[in-house]
């Protein structure tokens, strides 16, 4: 009798960092359970503690968090509870990251650059974490940065839905705010069969990095302008090409985007700016300077929630996105 | 006395495989070298076998291997090759990979799917690889796949210079033939100060898969269209292309891309098309089933052996780009 | 209530590369399943591309692939599978190769060489393997290349009991066809009780590698010569090998050999040879140039099958070889 | 129909090295199983053999060595132990390690000096183990040269037990022998709500390398003074203490110390010393060149039981201990 | 000619981060250099970006950064750069933190904890980091946690030369302000050869984490009282301590501690403490909400130089040190 | 002036553990150099303890160890003196093992086997070392254990000329004492274009491990016949294998060898065999039991002492074999 058996349950438990807390809960309820508790604490010299106060022995972690301002800070949380959930034993660690941080430093754009969202992810990997689940993700080649499986949800269909929902989208064209997001604009018109028009920044050939004018590239003129983008940061290109577009004769610009990280001057431009209406998800929390008010916030909660108990349960991911990735 | 002491000298050595071995060639003869003979062969159940003819203990060592058809082949003969050097001593081995394998392959488009190019840097690093130097990327992001320097070089200024000194920019446009380049369209309007254009696939909403139309987005009427793209594979979609701007009343249409893999029947496509030229480069071998008057191929070898020469040194790469990356 | 419980069922799926789907599918049959469905094909520029057809998610996957040639396509097409399926989250992927590819290639015959055997050892593990399947091995050393567990079948017992079931053994010698593969030939003597001879290859010290006779070491004379090899490559060595052992009275001469490689001239040598009968497996597809009707092949699937029912219920793989591996 | 289930029960089996197998039994037959029979044998030229003698595939695997003299033996044949099983398919692995070998030497105390008790982790990970489990470490930073789980088991609940039972603690002053276990003396004065001193060992500034004098720091005068340690080695150190508190008016000396080490002359100098009772437990076997009559010797079986219970059944091991690591 | 040849010449460059720039001046001021200029910022939402404006191609480059407050922010900022080293092929990167970030959490304390500091280690190492450079290391295992070289520089002796030098050493007596720092206390008494103390916190049995006395042992009356600490944080314990030896009759109080943390009350706390003076380095700037006219600060810039040049010129950093590490 | 040079110098430093210091002397005067200073002692209980008494900061170190018994204690003095190295910021580490440990347990014979030669490649990889020398491993393949470099010595060259000097060849015949050296002895045929034959075990197929006869295949009679082997361990085969040679009519029996481990029953064996003369070299320390007359001991360390040189100076290794590996 060399052999002791026990039957086995696979437990799922979720865990949530300080950024965005609400969020989190709102997955936990969707999938009728609660966040792991933890003792969570900012030293007064800044450095970060963290411990989980139930066994998480076994279990299949994931571990939730928004990568708002100050990024730094939730990133080494994120870590810190990864290395701790690693030491504690727990069976498999998924890390949520519904906006992937550093995203944008996806390649070198000059010499002497880092690579910061692949950095990232070798963090992650290094702390511990076996998956990475994220929302539109800047640019779909980061999935490539980590060495493992990534769930990378999309958010065009909850906004898509909204927007059918709400507009008439025969006279609807698709607008890309720059050169870098024609391929998600080209999504989006296959989605609502719309046109598709970009903005083309010129530069001044004589004065170096500054641009001369934003030229519009397509026809706009009475049409009802939808600027698309993966988030809007300052909201100083998206605005300037909603002017852009009101100049050519469009008869009302709207923007859809996933990732509202609004900061800095952003409440100001938005409140300032010719939209009509911009709508977001919160894959980060909305704290702005001063209300928005031509802001629609959706909930990603329950895109999230059904993901994870894709993955939990061995189901497909893909199959909510018709096989996409 | 414990200690035995020798002053040192670095040493390059350079290395070709066998699908292109003329480019390696032209390379050496620019750095004033010669490639160090090997003898490499492939038996009769298709297995490959290697070995260096000299010495190559403590080398810098640069292995240039070109992906064309079979790319597996090749593939699989430089990874070969870098083991033996790494069990040979080699001290630093770099791959140069002008026109880098499976590039496309650079995401999960679909659920399930590999992302090759990703596997293809973990391959090279598993080998030995130190470092990689490749010719524009299908996406810059792949930079990030290798853990570790890579050295990527732009064909822009080349095939730049050529149109510059024989055609007029003046009435020049600037054409992304699909949503997925209009990055480097843009780029292309900088550096000739000329407009955008972008051909827009508009999918028939009710038969999946289906491009109806190619829209030409942007003014080309009477305009010299330069296509660009970073590879000519099959040629379908540019010859579409050209096809659209002339429809659309454009004067001529010319294509410059980096990277001639002309498969299947790009040849008698070329030949057929509405192109006025098509200049390329030498990234791979041109072996096309018929001869294509239209094409014209500039050579990469100078800018391949500067960079070499400058990662031997210790110089700057970037700086023959103007400190882009 | 901060724990999601679900019971937990393994599941296994087989998955099978385009080299040799036949054997795949007779495994699949023999375990009750069928193999998984696979997009899989070869672009115009040679490139490889795979999408699972069903969800993959926490399998045990088993990717089998016979590595004939050109056997540079289709070890690239298994490591992209096993890319997939690791992006993809199987739990567990193992990499059935039942002739594993570039095994002779196990160590350096000279400086500078690669060693291409423990290369494919480390491809297959950074590909995303945990396990590696492979019968006969060139040399059980190989086993030791792979970070993890190797199961080696021995197709052994499946030829034995075939020769002992036709020919009469108490007149058999088993004999070598070089120095290298004696200690197989060694095991054989042990099963069938039989004699033992070797064939020596006597070089010409005064010609550089060449060999100046085949000279049979042990008693023949009379007796049915039985060679062993695990593979028949070209039919070069085995060939010489009989018309030694008939010039030197042996009765008849048989072959036992595992892989059928029979690559380049093999068909017509074996043809024109001096055996009576040459029995082979089917861990490769037999393709020749020509019909061999000397060859006698027998089906490896059964054992295959076996082994992988083993290792999905935990059962003992060695206990099918009598605890050898 | 391309998917086989079947139910999965987790099993656990303990494997045990030869430095110590009665404490493996122990564990074993308080768990209600056996360990699992294995060849193990030292060849003529001391190479060391083992070989399990039922599957192990799947299992949870806890492999018990007890690093006594000769440690480099007993350290070779438990990486031996886990490399085999790590090839025979076990499902996880944890190395038992009552005493940590090599931990004293757990950072530089010079220049050019090794950090012996990293390399020994590294040296368990590199064979195959996912886990640690081991009793009071040297340094409890020892846990984190693991990049996995360590469960750090206390053996002060067991000693302290023992002694409370058996004597006053309201006379009772804990004492540090040296300046390096204050930390684990002021443990134990929390537990018994005793005072504290310290033994300060002062150099002489004359002659290096050299003790003076041996300083009792702290109040000692008719108290029952309990030195506390993690080891006994040669015992030297600690009698000198006993020595020095007697001297200066203790009542009595008793020492409680979890690794039992007991080398060179700790035999003959505990019998000389001036203590009247020296509580160890068993995570090392005592096999001193004579018999030590003050020696009580508690079993730490019990302990280890409980925790190896606690990980195979995903229970918490720190609740063991009021949540202290 | 297959090889081209040219003469090596080390070249060593100095990196800062954005933390505390003018430590790192005086060090490249000491040793005749500047530091390489950097582009560096910190974008709206937060992320960090840097890029070089010089080639670093083949350097040995040293990434000084003090990690005080934000620490998350300038850890993150001291990876990037590494990571920018790494890709823009710098030879060697020794990462260079006079104080080093999460050291405190160099243990799990209680179960379900991380242990940070050894995370720290593999997120340098993960960024690219070959070696480590720190100063007085909370504890001198955390050498330990990186696999490579550390180079661990002791704050000891600039600090015992000045109290040598301005204070009677023969009637002083080293305090350690709790159990775990009696080791460093006990490396003062050798150097000053001075008598020991220690401050024991005895907790209250009845209330679960209470301190009920600061319980002085050894004897102070009448003494110079010298506290020795690694860090001053909050200034709560060591103030603490300072009163309970002015309360025990000591003569005078002094603090020497390496690390200036001094975050939250610690300027109001020493201000209104019984220091008579408080004596630190300048590993960390200080910046406290209000002066501190006790306070002494040492440079540590000449001890960083040195050891920077020993490094680059391979000669012995522990020679600085006596050998000790 | 932000950039420190120097001309850079290599320097080489030789390491020795306490197996056999004599022969890494032997290396070291015919290098024109002497063993680097180390204080190396094994502590009471057992434990390791060493340090390197020089700065070896830069140096390409080469540390020699002779792996005879007690093999565990080498094998660890060996791993915890490269980690002193890298420790130390040596800059590259060859292990020099002339008997490559555990060299036997290259495979798997059964299943739940370790393969102890591979853990041995990881262990040293793992300490940190960069390159392995070794001569005449007992399979070639162990080679494809280490991730790097392997320098691989052949004794041949040494033990051939001493008998070509010493013994007429025209009638010897090279003798395998068993089907594994083969191999081997077909070499040694080419070498001194001679005769092979081999000692064919055969077992008693109704006797479970029992070898019925040694059977000798191939002529013999009236030959001086040398029987070779990679090493002598307990000399019991090579000692029944000379019996079966004079019993078979064989003039004169004498063995080459690489390898004395002359364990257990050795020296005994051989003193009372059939040998003429045994010749070894001194890879290992003879230590044997008595005397042995026959015994000839050729001296390894010229050839080591030469290949390291090739190393230190980028030369060829190979090229002392004819480019033989």
């Amino acid at each position: 009798m060399t052999v002791v058996k026990k039957p086995f349950e696979k437990h799922l438990m979720l865990f949530s960092g300080r950024a965005y807390p609400e969020l989190a809960d709102e997955v936990a309820t969707l999938m009728g359970t609660t966040i792991v508790p933890m003792r969570a604490l900012s030293y007064a010299n800044s450095e970060i503690y963290v411990r989980f106060e139930e066994s998480v022995r076994g279990c299949d972690a994931f571990v939730i968090q928004s990568h708002c301002a100050p990024v730094n800070e939730w990133l080494m949380e994120q870590l810190i509870m990864v290395d701790a959930l690693k030491r504690a034993s727990a069976k498999r660690i998924t890390v949520v990251a519904p906006f992937y941080p550093y995203a944008r430093q996806d390649k070198k754009h000059a010499g002497r650059e880092p690579i910061s969202a692949r950095l990232v992810a070798d963090l992650f990997h290094t702390a511990g974490a076996d998956r990475i689940m994220s929302v539109d993700l800047h640019a779909a080649q980061i999935q490539g940065f980590f060495d493992g499986p990534v769930d990378h949800l999309w958010a065009l269909p909850v906004l898509a839905d909204y927007i059918q929902s709400k507009y008439d989208t025969s006279q609807m064209t698709v607008v890309s705010p720059d050169a870098g997001r024609v391929r998600l604009a080209d999504m989006w018109t296959d989605r609502l069969n719309a046109k598709l028009a970009i903005i083309h920044k010129r530069r001044d050939p004589d004065v170096a990095n500054t641009v001369a004018v934003h030229e519009v590239v397509g026809e706009v003129e009475g049409q009802v302008c939808l600027l698309v983008d993966d988030m809007i940061d300052t909201a100083g290109t998206i605005c300037q090409a909603a002017e852009a577009l009101k100049a050519r004769g469009a008869k009302a610009v709207i923007a859809a985007t996933t990732h509202a990280v609004l900061s800095g001057p952003a409440a100001q431009r938005l409140n300032a700016s010719a939209f009509e209406e911009v709508i977001v998800t919160n894959t980060l929390p909305i704290a702005t300077s001063e209300p928005i008010e031509k802001l629609t916030v959706l909930s990603i909660s329950p895109l999230i929630a059904e993901a994870i108990q894709q993955v939990f349960t061995d189901g497909s991911v893909t199959s909510l996105f018709n096989g996409q990735s």
